[in-house]
């Protein structure tokens, strides 16, 4: 994970959250997300492990052209370089979602990941010349093609009970990841 | 409908949604909403239409005390007069989920329901004291136990592949409708 450039989980380079662990806590009561779902998480990272290229294909299949239009360069086509070093950190944070402990690490780089979609650090981990922001509206309309990875799951040896109750969890903590990314585009107060 | 205190919709008190049409297109494509859901959101709304009692008082059972600390009077406790004027607007959102044609109307009433969550109009319509926002955070917290709703769904007549399809419709319609919701939490050009 270390060699991951640009991927600072849980290092002194990563400022605070502005969110604290008992607005955590009280968000996950809200979405219903509780221990058991952290279970079902190492699940699904187990289960997408020899998965994620084709997963990676089948998002892109469902949103490629939104997703391909925020990694866009100067001459509006998308930078290949920022593409690549993008990639590996996305890989990592579908495990990080399913095998991390939420802790203030956990947090504060779920702010950190806000920020680098918002237009405050966009583009800068990379040093790239591209779209000064993901749009709000787009880092939310992915979420539900982003969640709808039963097939996926259904592919190992689990029970139907148990495949549901993966692609729930996923689903709870894809919902609170989005919420803390959003911190940085919501009025000052208002979140 | 019309007798609904406060329940504007289609009418001139409407101001028009700053979202167009077009971006409304896009998103519903990101969202893989398609003309099928709307089939499908009317099979919900007819599930639905003998069990809202039952469905408010299911979700209230998951997360009542956020959702009543937002109607709070000056004492802290709810106002009751507040609920009860909000209540069958609510009941009919519902209803208008599942079964309005999503255009332009629509799409202003998803403005004008996030400007009454939002402090822009929160308070305004019932004329009451309360808490001057819902804050974006639980409007977003809420959306998974709100879609969560398959049993429900699961009640009436239909096979388990209808029901799925059924409750994808829901889900994608209620990810669509708070990403609508969201514009006035929103900084400006970041929506």
């Amino acid at each position: 994970m270390a060699d991951i450039p640009g991927y600072t989980y849980g290092t002194a380079e990563v400022a605070r959250s502005p969110v604290s662990l008992e607005d955590l806590e009280k968000l996950k009561q809200t979405i219903q997300f509780s221990e058991e779902d952290h279970e079902y998480l190492r699940m699904v990272g187990e289960a997408l492990s020899d998965q994620t290229d084709a997963l990676f294909e089948h998002w892109m299949s469902l949103f490629g052209p939104i997703f391909m239009s925020y990694f866009a360069g100067p001459d509006g086509t998308p930078d290949e370089r920022y593409l690549g070093a993008a990639h590996p950190r996305f890989v990592q944070w579908i495990f990080d979602t399913c095998n991390r402990t939420y802790d203030q690490d956990w947090l504060n780089y779920q702010h950190e990941i806000g920020l680098r979609h918002h237009r405050t650090k966009k583009n800068q981990t990379d040093n790239v010349d591209s779209v000064p922001i993901v749009h709000f509206r787009y880092l939310w309309a992915v979420v539900y093609p982003m969640s709808a990875i039963r097939p996926f799951l259904a592919r190992k040896d689990h029970s139907d009970e148990e495949v549901d109750k993966m692609h729930q969890a996923w689903t709870k903590a894809l919902m609170l990841s989005v919420i803390l990314w959003s911190h940085p585009y919501v009025k000052d107060g208002d979140w």
